[in-house]
């Protein structure tokens, strides 16, 4: 038992998602979340810079006695999971793993498809996962960066939307895949183009999801979770850049009750 | 006559429309561009961090000795061209005045449409210079957040960018505008979708082929130009991510002979 809360990062505003996940599940744990909206996105970054911005990020939350961090981006995932659990003396985790491991749970052929930003496939992060895991499995990987503007503009579901993933999803069918890992935050609001595009056989793996099961199943075997304890749980929003944005768009991805968050210089973060 | 270099920089990738301009205008002159892609884009971001961002660019162009500075960024020209005025102690000019100007020479109605990023448009900065110019042109302003990721993703000329295009574009049918300007060094890339959305009775103002035009006027009447010397001119490059995907998609906008950049730390810039 421990009521530190559980802190949670992303480039901007896609980790929401991961967030809701967890606040769903957990419905007692506090949380501390941080947006780097001042330097969104990392999805076309490089590793160094993404690694950079991401420590800084995690020593933010670790200012606030977080007991577990949640690098809730796939590109700082990608790039920064393993310089994040060297920097740091509690556990991290990225939405790469569970997302994984999922896929290998849902797939019966083996052949998963893998979608995200340039940086997360650039990476090829997933594809080492999975292979890692089954090494029998068949993967193969598509960058869409044109989904997280279509997104944030809320193209969820029109035209343009359609050939635009026809586009980058045409691929898969000679594939023959029957899984797909939706591996970026904000891929899980255009699930229903998605699917029309790949069709009913092929099973969509939504990272946060898979991500906050994790979570959950880390902290009861560390004993870290907290229960029911009477009180109003607490969740803390923080950005890098204006509020303004983060609450309008943000919406989209946690709900109309998503609080203003407050802003802060992470420019003077020592990582 | 002034040998020191003229210092350009950019969010990003888009302003090498204004450099390649400014070279094919004024091919004597040295030139020093900074592109911040380890920050890009500034167009979704606030004023204040645009003004610092844009503060710290300067302030990196200025120690080449540079004798002019040009924003060639409308979001931080919106922004932050006042704050980079006081600032420094050389000429700064930004894209949007010479991009109004020439609209305010092309329009015969006096109705002007503007499009550009969220940043440029909710700034008003193009209204503000416009109306001061001519307080009776009528101006319709529209925000087209999803043409820089269709012109980096290469969508120049799709169905996909048409049936956008004609999202974005249709209210000006209503006003009856006669000149268009394109508030983004990335969309004149789309000059030919836009065109065929706007039909050929709307003229359509690009700010780089304006902002070189003033950059020239300028080193004139100060009689800073450099003239040929029979020395070859140096065109130096710096970004603050890694140099491939500048180089990548760069290309699209300043051709292929562009040379690759050096990378440098922005943060580490006092402003």
């Amino acid at each position: 038992m421990n009521k530190s809360p559980i802190g949670v990062f992303d480039s901007g505003i896609g980790g929401l998602t991961v967030l809701k996940a967890i606040i769903e599940l957990m419905p007692f744990e506090d949380t501390v979340y941080l947006g780097d909206t001042a330097r969104v996105p990392y999805g076309t970054k490089s590793e160094a810079t993404v690694v950079r911005y991401s420590l800084q990020n995690a020593a933010f939350l670790r200012s606030f006695g977080v007991k577990l961090i949640v690098a809730a981006c796939n590109t700082a995932s990608a790039y920064a999971l393993g310089p994040l659990q060297e920097a740091l003396d509690i556990p991290v985790i990225g939405v790469i793993e569970p997302g994984s491991a999922a896929a290998l749970s849902a797939t019966d052929s083996g052949k998963i498809g893998v979608i995200g930003t340039e940086g997360t496939i650039s990476s090829r992060a997933y594809r080492d996962v999975i292979k890692a895991g089954n090494p029998q499995a068949q993967v193969s990987e598509r960058a869409c960066p044109l989904f997280v503007p279509l997104v944030e503009e809320g193209f969820l579901s029109t035209e343009a939307t359609d050939i635009i993933a026809t586009h980058y999803l045409g691929e898969f069918k000679d594939h023959n895949i029957d899984t797909l890992v939706l591996g970026c935050t904000h891929y899980p609001l255009l699930k229903e183009t998605i699917s029309r595009v790949m069709g009913k056989g092929v099973r969509l793996i939504d990272s946060a999801e898979a991500t906050a099961t994790e979570v959950k199943r880390l902290l009861v075997e560390k004993n870290l979770e907290k229960c029911e304890d009477g009180k109003a749980t607490e969740h803390r929003f923080f950005v890098t850049d204006s509020p303004s944005r983060f609450v309008s768009v943000g919406r989209i991805f946690f709900g109309d009750h998503l609080p203003a968050p407050k802003q802060i210089d992470i420019s003077k973060q020592d990582n």
